[in-house]
């Protein structure tokens, strides 16, 4: 059995500074600037812009120690359609769960033109897809077919032309996910060069968009250098879950959730934040039992002890300051009447109300994606949604009235900040600021009429 | 006067591979990896952390020259109002006829929340504003108020509670184009060190959720960095416009839209993309003439003859593929029947449809933000917009119906991905899954009820 000394307790109830230094270093994690893997990602990118698919090749060698032609790349038709049929039935079924219902929720995801006419002015915000993306999916034991679902149905339903899977070793299952995600196409690459492929594209693989979809330390290194030449969708850091619970919260269900935090990986971060000082020698007890029987034991125990906390708080109010403080990616509300402490939670990836609403639901089934802000990200980024695989294009569109009432503020503004050239243009077309002669109304030309509009 | 040799040729007409690939190396420009700056910029920032405002006035002292104490980075009211009463009438009717264009547009981008009911399941997505960003604007000759109310307003139009300027040397027009736009507190810092401040916060500089605004090599380099302590709009490059022009455009207002885009920078990139060959020659002799009175013609005239080009085309959707291929900030439509290619422009910062749509127009009063994707990144990047200043929360509740009808999918889902603690998470909720005991009901506890919904 895995020795677990208990996890550690933070009293925030006094004012001792200690306890809140504590506590303030926790919340104070981040992302945090380029660290190790930066140096080995840059090197990885680099050759694969000199030298492409031979670049991809041999970094695949080197790291993952498996030989591929640049023609194995993608995984062929037959391939992903012999994966799928190995996958057991109840699996597929489940998955199909997971599908629909990660597809329903982000239908509801709309986004329309916006936009204002005024005059002969009309300029207004198209909404448009991107047109190919890139969704990482991790090999190894992080194979998670789940987070292809949760990666590639919000672009299908954005309506990207085309996505295309990463991942080193497709599993059956994570080629049936992304079958039903409607992915494209699946390339059997992973890594940093997976990463800087997609960003670079190379004779074999396109040139994407956008990259989203977790991966590790080196990955995620990759990911951050390539953000300019594409878009990605943040910065992944470890999971975390942070639980209020109150006096009637049950003991077991909060260790359940906490442990399930905690088995994602040594680095996780299992917080849970309380008013109820008798709360703590259950969870405790409850901690200690469930985890003797878990397969994921030294993960989950080194992760509690490392990073995991019990926080005791004064009040209610103080529960909800601490939550935002540490902005969760998840935040799970085991406490009376919890819809009612939504409003002021404004700093979390996603909140899980009440008892009947586990953080493993979200994970697989519930609906909305699970790649969610970390690391305090929760401040400024949002979960991934439609949102990610949409841009926005400015339409602007005026006439003669529009130009010739807003012309005085263009020159004058132009001329206040030093561009000359600036002011011409808008006062050429009635003729004006070039002294050279042009008549005085340009707008009409030999046709009689104005020529655009 | 400056020497001009014309702007540069490229004729896509034929197949000539040459020709292709001078347009191709043209249309690859990106932000690329790290440059020179960022070595600079990542020590500046790890200063800052390390001693905070004595870092921040260590790095204004050697690269500005500007001997500052703490209590001085901010502008205090009086000095607002003073600098704001300093500024002539008819530039502050310019600006504020801008301002009230920019809020009007902004106010048309509403976000509203999205979700799905299902049996006693309930999802959604909240939209919360950011709570405190930073709006740059850059020094010297750069110091653009009209910048300050493209990042401030639509930020004020989102909500968010805190607006905070940073520019070096606050100019009276920057102040009150800011006190217009809603700006909470000015920051007379600026460079990399203004980054760094308003991404870690010191001692008197609160830390901020994200910072908007163009600035200089340094600060871009510094925005790049500190992306992930705080969100950033994007990684800006120079300027951009790409004109598509048929037989009927104009020369004169083609060449002083190329050269207002030129004016900015050396490395300003104003293209002409044309189907019509007898063009050309007019187009330079205009450019030509138009420089000669140009106060920036030095800029201008770089900026045509190493980035720009006149590209001849075979027909009208070869200009279509051409302003596709290149993704430009700026897109203007000197075309007949302009509207109707819109549909097909794929990617592109903002579109200025026909004649009297300059570029100058949209960069000051238009209404649309000016601050737009550039060095290609329209493929994937949108305006800056109301979008940028707010986040979603994923908002999950469900009861115990829809948690017993999706369990057996979960339990499935994780034992495939080797997570057995969510697996339990889900099953204890109706007491199954630990073996320790607990009665096979948890749903009615010793009130009689569940507790939490």
């Amino acid at each position: 059995m895995t020795p677990f000394p208990g996890a550690p307790v933070v009293d925030l109830r006094g004012d001792d500074p200690e306890e809140r230094r504590r506590w303030r270093q926790m919340c104070e994690r981040s992302a945090g600037l380029e660290g190790e893997a930066d140096a080995a990602a840059r090197t990885i990118i680099l050759d694969v812009r000199a030298r492409g698919d031979e670049a991809v090749i041999e970094a695949t060698a080197r790291f993952e120690g498996r030989t591929l032609l640049a023609a194995d790349f993608e995984l062929c038709a037959d391939a992903r359609r012999e994966a799928c049929a190995r996958v057991r039935p109840e699996l597929r079924a489940a998955l199909e769960v997971a599908a629909a219902n990660v597809d329903a929720f982000h239908r509801t995801q709309r986004f329309a033109e916006s936009g204002r006419e005024s005059g002969d002015a009309h300029h207004r915000s198209r909404v448009t897809p991107l047109s190919r993306v890139a969704v990482y999916a991790p090999g190894g034991t992080a194979a998670y077919p789940s987070s292809v679902l949760m990666t590639a149905i919000p672009a299908r339903v954005a309506g990207v032309d085309e996505i295309i899977l990463f991942t080193p070793r497709p599993t059956d299952v994570v080629v049936l996910a992304a079958q039903l995600a409607g992915v494209d196409r699946i390339f059997a690459i992973g890594g940093a060069q997976a990463i800087a492929a997609a960003a670079l594209g190379t004779a074999t693989i396109p040139r994407v968009d956008k990259i989203v979809g977790p991966g590790n330390a080196y990955v995620t290194a990759a990911k951050r250098q390539v953000f300019g030449l594409c878009d990605i969708d943040g910065i992944a850091g470890p999971s975390e879950i942070l639980i209020l619970a109150d006096s009637r919260a049950e003991p077991p269900l909060i260790a359940a959730d906490l442990l399930a935090q905690a088995e994602h990986d040594p680095l996780a971060c299992p917080i849970l934040v309380t008013d109820c000082a008798d709360l703590l020698a259950p969870v405790q007890a409850e901690l200690a039992s469930q985890l003797a029987s878990l397969p994921r034991a030294t993960i989950a125990a080194r992760a509690l002890a490392e990073q995991g906390a019990l926080v005791l708080v004064r009040d209610r109010a103080a529960m909800v300051a601490a939550a935002n403080d540490y902005a969760p990616e998840h935040l799970e509300l085991l406490v009376d009447d919890a819809e009612r402490l939504v409003p002021a939670l404004r700093t979390a990836g996603a909140i899980f109300v009440g008892r009947w609403t586990p953080e493993a639901a979200g994970d697989y089934t519930a609906g909305p994606s699970h790649v969610l802000p970390t690391a305090g990200a929760a401040r400024f980024a949002s979960p991934l949604g439609v949102w990610d695989f949409l841009k926005y294009t400015s339409i602007l569109r005026m006439g003669p009235a529009a130009l010739r009432e807003q012309a005085p503020a263009i020159v004058a503004l132009a001329r206040a900040e030093g561009l000359e050239a600036h002011a011409r243009a808008a006062e050429l077309r009635f003729g004006r600021g070039l002294g050279n002669g042009l008549t005085d109304d340009l707008t009409s030309d030999h046709h009689g009429e104005p020529r655009h509009d």
